[in-house]
């Protein structure tokens, strides 16, 4: 998508296939920078600090890290330690596991000088799939946003609720849960996006509003206490938030405080929709229950990143010196409150039987 | 209650009666500022700007600027005027109405030389009324958390989650939602508070924290997403907040996001009790859809105020440049999601039934 009328995706390889360079997204709302990876160290580091975030992008910077390991080292113990690496980084998003796996059945049978050319085009082919997954959820979602203009009573746009950023920034392109309001937009849909802020890392005010803005897409901030009260107030017409891991029974781990959103969007009667690749699903766990839920530092909670007046960045203490906090930094929304799941396949129940409608070779599994 | 040892109200005359001392609560928790008030402009300016807030405390502070109102000029239409002022720097606390008409009808037949005395007296004694209920309320939910206590399984201290700040800096002394919470800690219960964050103004983090730091009770600062996933996880006993208007259906107004706290406590059997004095409620609206709901400026969404590690104060811009924001500073907690009123008078259920088993002099009301 495009920032200042260039278009950019997230991540991509440079310097003549010797390293890739990433948005840094730590940098964002207030200075675009372009950082270069050039290990695999380098990209599990910016994994763990966020400068990529977002389940879809941390699979594709996962899946260049081990190309940047096979260009240091191609031996079996050099990828699997660089294998073993990247998959720490992160416990919660599973398109992290998927992408790594993908990379490992590529390359295992290959003899090691023949690796580093085949894990750069698999990397390469991993993120244009993850660009024309996400465009598909679009053109699914965007059916979802057609019925809500729909059954809009009187006049306005039709609002959107999002949390977190599940847009392109979170992805290679598109994005998963902004996919379908970009095409609502593309389409001429008069369309209005209510962005929480997320807290703690802000990744609503920072990078959705950042994304959308640069888009010409019409939004507005809210803290994430205001949500609730929108819908009860009729001002949100659905919710469409992104997931780092969806369970096989359609429980779905995302940022924390989805689940607050979803249990008011249940209690105002606004249909509440989940937006994924197929890669973020777990067939491997019966409920969210048992999706691990990464612990971050209290100091993302007690300090806070931005720029003064005269323009340079700086971080403050907001919190009372002193007290601790603690970070979960997601949550699990149980399928019952999910209205459907958008997947590059369509549109399902949020349930077993319904992963399996779009997923059916998964039905012995 | 105390900061570093030593005992404060967060309200008291000054200046051998010729003005009022506040503790400015836009400073805190970096910095202790005592501000003086010395006109009925400077008291609606100290609450319009937040360096006094919180339901009680703003019915203290308009009763004392009526004093001082007094002492510029003591006649009918001097005071009119002044409680016109007061009464439009807020919307949603009703405790504000409460005090002024209080105030205009212990003065209204008085004649004007005889009116800044009776004024001081009587702010002085809507002042100790308050901190004399907020004590009681501390007793009755009290009760509530020894219940708590005994129906943990398991070690490890009781775990209370509050939203805002209705502690002591709230009111004039005790506070309405942490009163029970002190008193809890005076008599040897083991007690934990989740401190939501609470977003855009951050009182939670600020001014909760700070309180409850400074009398030494154990608490956890958490963004305002997390509480839904303690509760999911079993880590929240039971839930205390205050309200700043409660319908006389027991529906709650009070700081925006409360009503997030309430659908999670619900969906996870945790008991969510509000505490408020009989002040706090409106006899005149049958429910929670007629309390006007305060919208404050987007500023307080996208910037910031803290402390940079060398000490200086500074505000900073934390949402991308350019976005637009909402600022809701309050929602409505349906009745049914509140599992009981903490009043003065003791507990009741949240109804007009239960308000009036405690007042039943309102009854032909």
């Amino acid at each position: 998508m495009k920032i200042e009328g260039r278009s950019y995706r997230t991540i991509w390889p440079s310097c003549g296939g010797a390293a890739v360079d990433i948005i840094d997204q730590t940098r964002l709302p207030h200075e675009l920078v372009i950082a270069r990876l050039e290990t695999a160290e380098d990209a599990a580091r910016a994994i763990s600090t966020m400068q990529v975030r977002g389940a879809p992008l941390i699979g594709a910077t996962a899946a260049y890290g081990m190309w940047l390991a096979c260009l240091a080292d191609s031996g079996d113990g050099a990828l699997d330690g660089a294998h073993d690496r990247l998959l720490a980084t992160r416990p919660t998003a599973i398109n992290l596991r998927w992408a790594l796996e993908e990379m490992r059945a590529s390359l295992r049978n290959l003899a090691p000088e023949s690796r580093a050319g085949a894990a750069l085009a698999r990397a390469n082919a991993i993120a244009d799939e993850d660009a024309a997954t996400c465009e598909a959820i679009g053109g699914h979602g965007l059916e979802l946003i057609r019925e809500a203009a729909a059954r809009r009573k009187g006049g306005g746009p039709v609002n959107v609720l999002t949390h977190c950023n599940a847009g392109w920034l979170a992805a290679v392109d598109w994005g998963t849960a902004l996919a379908p309001v970009y095409k609502a937009f593309e389409a001429g849909i008069d369309i209005h996006v209510w962005v929480d802020e997320t807290r703690p890392r802000n990744q609503g005010a920072a990078l959705t509003a950042f994304e959308l803005g640069h888009h010409g897409v019409a939004h507005t901030v809210i803290a994430d206490n205001a949500g609730g009260h929108l819908m009860q107030r009729g001002e949100v017409d659905l919710v469409i938030v992104g997931t780092d891991r969806t369970a096989a029974n359609g429980d779905v781990a995302n940022k924390i405080g989805t689940y607050l959103k979803a249990l008011a969007a249940h209690d105002n009667g606004v249909p509440f929709y989940v937006a994924l690749p197929h890669a973020t699903i777990d067939w491997t766990i019966a409920s969210g229950a048992d999706i691990p839920i990464e612990e971050r530092g209290g100091e993302e909670v007690t300090h806070m990143r931005g720029r003064m007046a005269g323009g340079d960045m700086v971080e403050i203490e907001i919190s009372a010196p002193g007290s601790p906090a603690a970070n979960p930094a997601f949550d699990v929304t149980p399928a019952r409150l999910v209205s459907g799941l958008i997947t590059e396949r369509g549109v399902c129940a949020a349930s077993r039987e319904g992963l399996l409608s779009l997923y059916p070779e998964r039905a012995d599994g």
